[in-house]
């Protein structure tokens, strides 16, 4: 990508590619598995390791690297600076608290959601995804509100590329199929999704807007099939996740609802 | 620092120092305010953020940069791959259950704690600190934990140029007092601290440790010292929130315990 481009840094880049190759799949690193990992050079691998390292953004035991918790300064950055951050943590709350079903707050990073707060269930189990996750916007509520806030353009460029595989049997893979439901979510103003990311978990997402009504973020609700039946989402959970989302909205300054 | 140092790329530093300077103080910069607070030349800090978007990282409104929820795959690698975050999970979802106060686990970066996992108390309102806060390691029963753990020479080298300031009244600021309490951390294999980091906070917290025996982690609860008496938080508290890090502990593999 950057070879091409004069306006990107060529080692900026390559860092960056490198750091998103630790995984739970391989947390420690040595310096040929992460040349091979992030397609680079032995020797540039072990500069950058290096690099991390004295920055203290890696330790080593001489041998293999990993990351230290240093990395989460480069996205606390993003988080802390949500405008919408501290406002949503309290109306989160006394929705999950009501429905007593896990409520949580995305945002879009090109085909994906990225789960930027959460408040799980009061009860005991509860699907856990925390801040950072990531899961495929076409398949999920709240990235369908997300993606259903998009101009042309940019829906055409978020899912330029994209493979609509079937998570479940469920999943909705025609793409003419998804940019009719997108339609209707804009139009209706929530998104149910029904078993198409896991089976036996059912969510809605709405949108929250900030100032001049630009969508700044999905908030959902996500039930166990086994608990919460298709009707009971949409009769008793959508106006109360619609209603939660709208007071979001409002508090954050947008006057022009409805 | 990199000026110096040959093993440091220098883009890369420069790199990472501008995208810990975006904020919620600071959550959008020109260039000329990313170049002041970075500390770089004017089109050094351009050239970053011209990169930085490329790349996906910082969206620009053709004036100022803010950052996009890529960034947080630079952290979200180091998360994912901690050893303990699907282990913990349950253990602190029950322990918060259990004592109605929320429940928390952090790691050490130099003399900051770093907050890697954390379930709110069931009860509505809870203090809000998510993952990727930082907190001073020396008023923090988490933090005592983990500089406790810590070599001699390895505890200097945390607490090198850090200022005991009083955070609350009761802040412990004299390094002999906290050195004591440290000593007596490890001997007793936990820590207790009230209203030193916040006036109205009482916390305790015990070392989850990894093979080998090394700490990898504190686990605490923290408790509003209006609802939790000290008494109550070491005679009830305290041994429950040993046992959950020690259960942690045994089944991350360290059988060594006692």
């Amino acid at each position: 990508m950057s070879r091409h481009d004069p306006d990107v840094i060529d080692s900026v880049e390559k860092a960056f590619r490198l750091m998103q190759c630790f995984s739970a799949q391989q947390s420690r690193m040595t310096v040929s598995e992460a040349a091979q990992a992030a397609g680079l050079s032995r020797a540039t691998a072990r500069r950058l390791l290096l690099t991390f390292e004295r920055l203290g953004f890696a330790e080593s035991d001489g041998r293999s690297f990993g990351l230290t918790p240093r990395v989460l300064r480069l996205g606390f950055g993003y988080l802390s600076a949500l405008p919408y951050w501290e406002t949503a943590q309290p109306h989160m709350r006394a929705l999950a608290d009501e429905l007593r079903e896990s409520c949580s707050m995305a945002v879009l990073d090109r085909s994906e959601i990225v789960y930027v707060a959460r408040v799980p269930a009061a009860r005991s189990m509860s699907i856990t995804l925390s801040t950072g996750s990531r899961l495929p916007a076409y398949a999920t509520s709240m990235g369908r509100v997300l993606l259903a806030s998009l101009t042309p353009d940019e829906l055409e460029g978020a899912l330029e590329g994209v493979e609509l595989l079937p998570l479940t049997a469920r999943t909705v893979t025609d793409r003419a199929v998804l940019l009719a439901e997108l339609e209707r979510v804009r139009e209706q103003g929530y998104a149910v999704v029904d078993g198409e990311r896991e089976e036996g978990v059912r969510s809605a997402a709405a949108p929250v807007r900030g100032r001049g009504g630009r969508v700044l973020a999905a908030l959902n609700v996500s039930a166990n099939a086994g608990r919460v039946s298709l009707e009971e989402l949409r009769t008793e959970f959508v106006p109360r996740i619609v209603q939660t989302a709208d007071a979001l909205t409002l508090e954050l300054g947008w006057t022009g609802l409805h």
